[in-house]
């Protein structure tokens, strides 16, 4: 439609430019530590094209021997908490006595606002740069079960890249924290300083989810607010049901900013793993998780075939509707909408195997 | 293989006398408020046949503009706490204003041990005989989707069959109270006298769920204990997210054993719903709530489809183990079990429409 000339650097060109890489191209390359083929390996299990599971079915398999040796540590607190701040100078931290640091984020509210969190890898400005970090941030457009899955996985890629640790961070969406609760070893949840009203506001089960309760922001003239927090903190966990009934919920106070308390913050989940170790939790927690992502994943799957049925998508609407003013029972309009989905399944699956 | 006479009262004998009720005889025999026919349609709706649902749903779209007018109230609370006895007492009250009340159950533990709650229903000795109450226990040997399914049903019957106050009682497994949270208008929570270490043991967010918190047992010796446990669980939820930012949850004292404060526990729960229903919550509840129920049934008959499977069946142990000792990625394990029930799922809505 115009003759100006393309710009030089169009992504769809450059794409098209980029070699295809074979099974065993994503699987020697991830094993090197070859960010980029990391990167490209992650993509296609972020792919949301069924043509690309089975290539990423097999890069997993591959390397799933390599996996499952990091610290895998989960991070949330609320937005203006300093997230980004204390896991780029945490990140920095770790690299400094020797470690390869990956830093993944769950955050499903990307499907709606295109990516809330480290859609700009600027936010870690020193971690984005480094040699021996890799940063990526959450897959878009998805709901917090594809989101969930596609994490998962590229905790694992990032495992079998040589990270040994991993840092997974989500904002207090929905049920996000509780899917990263739950695909890590140690949770660590950011406070910020102050007292009293803050707590009020504190998310169902936040405080009994965190290995870590670390109030952030502890610096100059929020000290004193930071230990009155701190107080806070300590009196509200005593009221609650604690995760793992060997392990008391510390309440550091740290600073991302000035960087006090975060070697303290890598000794204690180091103890947390030891312990988790010491009393058999910490093997039982990952098989029971592994189970729980296969489950997860059959789940999603199913629900997303549904979805994406046309003949489903077709007739949703009006039965939502009629749903909600109480014209269809719930449980009618979901048989119905299962009838038509059960038509269609197997028949779709013969059209689109390519 | 035997020869004595068979015994006169064997159950299969005694069914297979019962004329088979048409949809117009469940119909009209539940709007009649006919007791025996209100628990035939609730035997109907809970049967695991395929074959018997066309006729439930036939049964729940002819009924469903005689239901919603309910006062529909979850209670719960850990065992010991009185919950029987509290029913009891509180169902019998209201019969005595003139309400016709009916008792149901989530309790999907009933799957493991053959119903732990009201299996037995002379644990509500009064309420049992009662002409203008219907008691109701948990159907069993079914997930908690299931049964969550199921009683969600039978509320809208007993609501058809014109009982005005539908009381839920759950145990506290799992997500069962969740579940009975999000389908009554009020959620009642139990809680023992005493105080300081029994808090400790408050599941995760069962106190944010409360819309009225009652001390129980706070009757002779106790009384002492009641006012300390009630000073405990105010301070508790001054640190909790409440549910609705307009009604703050009150802690009642009293008694299933004397009766102490039922009347006033009902007076609570008619404020709650003139509350609700002031702010327009409860339209937008009941609304919510309906959609939660289409999407939560057609997430359990995908996944109960996707357990029945004979296919699935024949691969799911050996790959679970797998999963579990860390041999195959999880999503690789779903996705061949998926491909696995895809390949079955039509063929066998074809064979099994009888």
């Amino acid at each position: 439609m115009t003759t100006t000339p393309e710009p030089p650097n169009r992504r769809p060109q450059r794409r098209r430019r980029r070699r295809r890489l074979s099974i065993d191209d994503y699987v020697q390359g991830v094993l090197k530590g070859d960010r980029g083929v990391l990167a490209r390996a992650i993509t296609l299990i972020e792919s949301r094209k069924d043509s690309d599971r089975p290539a990423a079915q097999a890069v997993l398999q591959a390397l799933l021997p390599h996996t499952g040796a990091a610290v895998r540590v989960g991070i949330t607190g609320v937005p203006g908490v300093g997230k980004s701040t204390f896991i780029d100078a945490f990140g920095m931290h770790l690299l400094e006595q020797g470690h390869r640091v990956a830093v993944l984020a769950v955050d499903p509210s990307s499907a709606i606002s295109g990516g809330s969190i480290m859609g700009d890898k600027t936010r870690m400005q020193r971690l984005g740069m480094a040699e021996a970090a890799f940063v990526r941030p959450s897959p878009s457009g998805l709901s917090l079960g594809g989101v969930t899955r596609r994490t998962r996985e590229s905790l694992l890629l990032c495992e079998a890249a040589g990270y040994d640790v991993i840092l997974i961070e989500t904002v207090g969406v929905g049920q996000s924290e509780t899917v990263v609760a739950e695909m890590v070893d140690t949770f660590l949840v950011l406070m910020l300083p102050g007292a009293g009203d803050e707590l009020q506001g504190i998310k169902r089960g936040i405080l009994e989810m965190a290995d870590i309760l670390a109030v952030n922001k502890a610096d100059g003239d929020n000290r004193l607010r930071a230990q009155a927090a701190r107080q806070e903190y300590q009196a509200a966990l005593r009221y609650l049901h604690r995760r793992d009934p060997h392990w008391k919920t510390p309440v550091p106070l740290i600073s991302g900013q000035t960087g006090e308390g975060l070697p303290e913050i890598w000794e204690t989940i180091g103890l947390h793993r030891a312990q988790l170790q010491e009393t058999g939790t910490f093997n039982q927690r990952r098989s029971e998780q592994r189970l729980r992502w296969m489950w997860d994943a059959i789940e999603e799957q199913l629900l997303s075939a549904f979805h994406e049925t046309q003949a489903v998508q077709a007739q949703l609407k009006g039965l939502e509707a009629a749903v909600k003013n109480g014209e269809r029972p719930p449980t009618v309009a979901a048989e119905a909408l299962i009838a038509v989905f059960r038509e269609s399944y197997s028949s779709s699956s013969q059209s689109s195997p390519s």
